[in-house]
């Protein structure tokens, strides 16, 4: 950003507010009219007894106001990055804000407000001498932040905070807030400057990026009584509608099973500015019913993203961190769809569990009431297959669960579309969650957030060699190459596709297949994936088959990583452990990154088999193919420099050389180890062989050889998903006969 | 074991049987009297709402022992190790057997009595057909169980059982049970065979091997009104009370402080024989006053025990698996403790937290009681030094506590003797417990308890290559060979020697200083390390210098480990990464399970950093030395074929070359992640620099430089601990005067 620029955005704006405050008439609401009117802050402060935890909350927020009395205003010049200390006093002071605000309204004790004021009135000196932010490192760049996206965050909390003193002020004071402050803030965030319109791009973007900017200026109108910027938020800069605003991101970024594309961890953050902005519509413009938009899909991209979570945790689809249910953004979400929803029982099941705090809104108050009167929620987890896509047809994220009898399983599937800038090449990819832990993982995403050390909190460069690739997931690599040779505008054009997800109704298994064509167009190789979670008889848990048929065009190298957490604890084969030097898996496609513990052959023609235990159980994979394999066990570390991928381990199938093939994978967890009483028992897997034993274009049957008394089952998968096609195949010169995409025959 | 020799047991047996049924006469007491008492049983029976942690122990109880009387009895002949599936089924039966005595005596109901009396007449007719078990693995091997101990501890559960239901037996069936079952059982682990005196050799040893034959053999005796075998399990089997006998094992087995020398693990399983035993013992000897013996030992090994713990978790000293205060043994410890000392506030505190049972006795009662009618207690953990040895004169283990403001730290240092055949060569060794976490740890033993995958779940060779070599534990290791060349018979010769242990009065600091002087004896090797935990100004959290002094005849190279937990932030040093390739670090001592990671060069005459993150704090060390010092980051895994290690890491700080030399790191907690929020301060180390200012005969001087303001610190350690000693020191001439071991001058 060079200093012409910077000038020139300066004149720019000082006319642009002019206009602005010419304008800046129109019908004034009655505030707080934001988070909450009046009606219900005379409810919540009457009832607060009733509802422990929010009364908590409340006094949390005076505390903090209160405590900040003393200390000076700190308003510095922005001059760093995320996690820098004057990036973070600006975070510290929208929070300070609305503590501010929100104190002044529940007390009435003027000197919160004015506090806020003077906050107010110092920004309101700073924003008029800010250019464009001097890291210049984004290509949204604020002003007050390195990126527009924080200024963005600021304004809605600034907004909550301004709705709440409005009123304290005089007219002057308020005329010096708006014209130096919150005009120019809501016009830069909507417009940019005219060296630069990637904000205006922003604003009227499908994009969670362009939610927050529609959410900002729409509360900073509403806070502000500008009607222009409320409308230009709700239907974008043109008005239409139909090019922008936040009533067409609502249409647009969720899938109809509310589904956001990139994935929990952004869902999470993208679930914010819509419920908090939602709220604001919902008492300013109740006639929009904007609760209730599109089959209400803000209540169904809250459960979608609930039902991505495992013990409170977000499952690590794409870019993901750690983040969970504890979650400020949950915090909001829960609070404010209670508001409108209090019949939702996983509202309360979730603030029971994992919320410590209330947001200062109707709905937050009812939730901390309805949780200090109410009886426990039984678990809301189902099977559940989210569509991908506005339209629902970019395939989607499939989760079979399982919660009876004290089990706790999660096993998932992603075949969606690439997922936006934070998607990975994982097409297929499963992962399983277990006896409340992570058992085969999805690495997520390399990134330190805020920690400058690790380039300055952004995403690793071993994000992108790495975390990306398809080696980092539990998914078929061909040839050492990731998905659509991890190339973002190819992978972008495509999706993999559901064919099935189903229950059987005698409740013995539930299964679901999909297929990706495209990854490996190049190759001419289409794959597809079943995975069966299926109660056997003598079993003590459920099993998963997993089941990878691979249809291709010349021979290829096909791997199949289970990226495990626990500790190995044997293989049945003959392992070449690297003792004294280690080397890296390959040089390219996120191979790079693993070094080779052991290379494994398994005896000719048996199944291969690994052992590992994590917390008080064991699990077992054995696996077979239609071609020989070979085994490696491996783990995370090499070529990587700074130390920035975590240790994690795998467990490799390899089949070096096939054209078709077929390879199937059971896993079981199995024993049980109390370490009070330091019992054990079923720790050797109870499987002693995997074996296909038909694998024809009509189906794949795969027998499975287990306890003691050798036991036989088969699991069979049709290749064609209708359930009323009859299927016959002979098997150990026994007929089988079903009908439909799965079936199992077991004996007892 | 030879059948010869078995068919010569089965006489031995006999014949001894015969002898025993003639001698069994005595006084009768009254039934039960072992964990509990008939005015007990009535006082807990009309009480047991007003305790529902009781209550639903005993309902527990009751349940497990009415599901087991459909079941089949199964009292299979013995042929496994531990975890397999007939070692499991008689430990299964003797929890059994004792569940259905204690339900028979709370409900009366006859079923439980009868279940109870028929497995012991199955065991009956079994045991008079065993000779030695199959295994032959143990040195002390079994009868029922491959080795002795696990027979002892069945005979201990079956004793309560049979004093439950030994009123209902008629005089035939009780003369069966006794004769073919409970006396040859007791004669057998109190004497063994004329082949093999292994048992009685244990029987009288001061070893807590020993401590579980003397309760048993005490135990069965009391619940066959015995009083022979009750005199033999408290005074030996020559009656003396100076050979044997578990008054003596009291006496000899812990330190005057409470201390077990093998360590918390250990200590934790040692103690559970005691109490129970001692239980018993008041009930039929209460004249005794065994609960009272050598100043409430029992209670001073318990509370030893709990200070031993850090979150719920016992410190990872010598061979040590994960085993907390949850434990079984602590449930029984805590609840008879409870029996004689109702005003102690450490019990409830643990029964509160980790406590989900209790056991049929009254001090499980009253203690239930206590908790659901009193105030939760405030933590009850303090600094402490617990001496070793049975005259507290064997060197200590040194604890410091900051529980201060929310705080959360342990610090210890280990300077005890060997700690018997459970020992490790690590004198001086520090580890750090912060923030709820392991930050610098002890890696315990490698061990997978009852895994017939992992070496039949005994101790792995890696447990003696690696676990209990010097360079495992975080303390100088010299020249690349462990303390006492990892020689058991040497170590066991020689103890460290705490010279202080202090809390300074104002509060500002806690310093403790030990010294070894014998463990490289051979290199003229003496060393002395000092942790202070310290307060200085302007810093968040408290700091830790961490001094070692060497004095040494010629020279070595000395390495100073980090084990950590946690992801590595950064250094300040020139790093050269292994990252196509991987070497370990040395060839032996350890030192071959060691993958190096990195080789870290400082900058010439700087201190060299180190900084990781673990939850949401980063820590930070700093080390400057009086020698060229170089770096390396490391992790664990070479050398071991069959995946028995962790993946721990660790920072090294190696001085390749220096006779006398000190080595001064300082330890900093910093910073602060928000999850929730995303928000970050204080990620870097504000410690800008570390130097040893001054080091002569006299006292150690090291600076610290902090802060953006570059704020000074120095912390002086002097040679002599005398308080009354004056020193004087000029640095940066500026002169220096204080009284006493330590001193720290610091400008606000």
């Amino acid at each position: 950003m060079n200093i012409l620029m910077n000038i020139r955005l300066k004149k720019y704006l000082a006319c642009a507010c002019a206009v602005i405050a010419i304008s800046a008439s129109g019908a004034k609401s009655q505030h707080p009219c934001l988070l909450f009117n009046t009606e219900e802050l005379s409810e919540m402060k009457a009832g607060m007894k009733e509802a422990p935890l929010f009364d908590k909350s409340i006094s949390k927020i005076i505390e903090s106001a209160e405590n900040a009395l003393t200390s000076e205003i700190s308003v510095p010049v922005p001059c760093d990055g995320g996690g820098g200390p004057v990036h973070e006093q600006h975070k510290a002071n929208y929070y300070e804000l609305m503590n501010q605000g929100v104190a002044y309204r529940f007390t009435d004790d003027k000197r919160y407000a004015e506090r806020a004021a003077r906050m107010f009135e110092e920004y309101a000196k700073l924003y008029p001498t800010l250019g464009y932010h001097q890291l210049g490192l984004s290509p949204v760049p604020g002003r007050l932040f390195w990126q527009t996206l924080n200024e963005s965050v600021w304004l809605v909390h600034a907004s909550v905070a301004y709705d709440c003193i409005r009123d304290y002020l005089s007219a002057s004071r308020r005329a010096n807030i708006e014209k130096n402050l919150l005009f120019p803030m809501a016009e830069f965030i909507m417009t940019g400057t005219d060296d630069n319109r990637a904000n205006l791009k922003t604003f009227n973007k499908m994009h969670n990026h362009g939610t927050w900017a529609t959410a900002a200026v729409g509360m900073a109108g509403m806070a502000t009584d500008r009607k222009d910027l409320v409308d230009k938020a709700l239907y974008g800069t043109d008005l239409s509608g139909k090019n922008g605003g936040f009533l067409q991101q609502m249409d647009w970024l969720f899938s109809p099973d509310g589904y956001f594309t990139e994935g929990a961890y952004y869902q999470r953050y993208a679930l914010w500015p819509f419920v908090i902005f939602a709220q604001c519509i919902n008492h300013t413009r109740p006639e929009l019913k904007v609760f209730e938009r599109r089959d209400h899909i803000l209540s169904k991209a809250f459960d979608a993203l609930f039902q991505l979570s495992y013990e409170g945790e977000f499952m690590h689809i794409n870019d993901a961190m750690e983040k969970g249910l504890c979650a400020q953004e949950i915090v909001y979400a829960a609070n404010i769809l209670y508001g409108v929803e209090p019949d939702n029982t996983t509202l309360p099941y979730i603030a029971r569990l994992y919320h410590d705090d209330c947001i200062p809104c109707a709905g937050g108050y009812r939730l901390a009431r309805a949780i200090a009167e109410k009886p426990a929620e039984s678990t809301p987890f189902r099977s559940t297959l989210l569509r991908d896509g506005r339209d629902g047809k970019d395939g989607g994220f499939g989760i079979i669960r399982d919660t009876a009898a004290g089990r706790n399983t999660a096993l998932t599937m992603k075949a969606t579309s690439h997922g936006l800038s934070h998607g990975h090449y994982d097409k297929l990819t499963m992962a399983l969650y277990d006896n409340g832990k992570e058992i085969f993982l999805d690495y997520g995403a390399s990134r330190f957030i805020n920690l400058e050390a690790k380039n300055s909190g952004h995403y690793t460069k071993e994000n992108d060699t790495f975390c990306k690739q398809s080696i980092a997931h539990n998914t078929l690599v061909a040839d050492g190459t990731s998905h659509f040779g991890g190339i973002y505008k190819v992978s972008s054009k495509h999706h993999s596709d559901f064919t099935d997800f189903k229950s059987d109704p005698s409740g013995k298994f539930q299964a679901m297949t999909a297929e990706e064509k495209n990854a490996y167009a190049d190759k001419g190789i289409a794959m597809e994936r079943t995975l069966m979670h299926a109660s056997l008889p003598g079993m003590s848990y459920p099993v998963i088959l997993d089941l990878m048929r691979v249809k291709a065009t010349g021979e290829h190298q096909y791997d199949m990583p289970f990226w495990y957490r626990g500790h190995m604890v044997s293989t049945n084969t003959r392992q070449t452990r690297s003792l004294t030097e280690m080397r890296p898996l390959g040089d390219s496609h996120g191979y790079q990154h693993i070094w080779v513990d052991a290379d494994c052959q398994p005896e000719d023609g048996t199944s291969m088999q690994f052992t590992f235990f994590n917390g008080n159980r064991m699990y077992s994979v054995t696996s077979n193919a239609t071609a020989p394999m070979t085994g490696k066990l491996m783990h995370l570390g090499a070529n990587d420099p700074n130390f920035n991928l975590r240790e994690e381990k795998g467990w490799l199938v390899r089949v070096p050389k096939a054209a078709d093939c077929t390879i199937a994978s059971l896993i079981e967890p199995h024993g049980e180890y109390d370490v009070i009483r330091e019992t054990a028992s079923g720790t050797k897997s109870s499987v002693s062989d995997v074996r296909i034993v038909s694998d024809t274009p009509d189906h794949t049957a795969v027998k499975i050889e287990y306890g003691p008394k050798k036991q036989a089952a088969i699991l069979f998968v049709a290749r064609d998903s209708d359930p009323d096609k009859s299927h016959t195949v002979a098997i150990d010169g026994k007929t089988h006969t079903w009908t439909g995409h799965y079936h199992i025959t077991a004996n007892n």
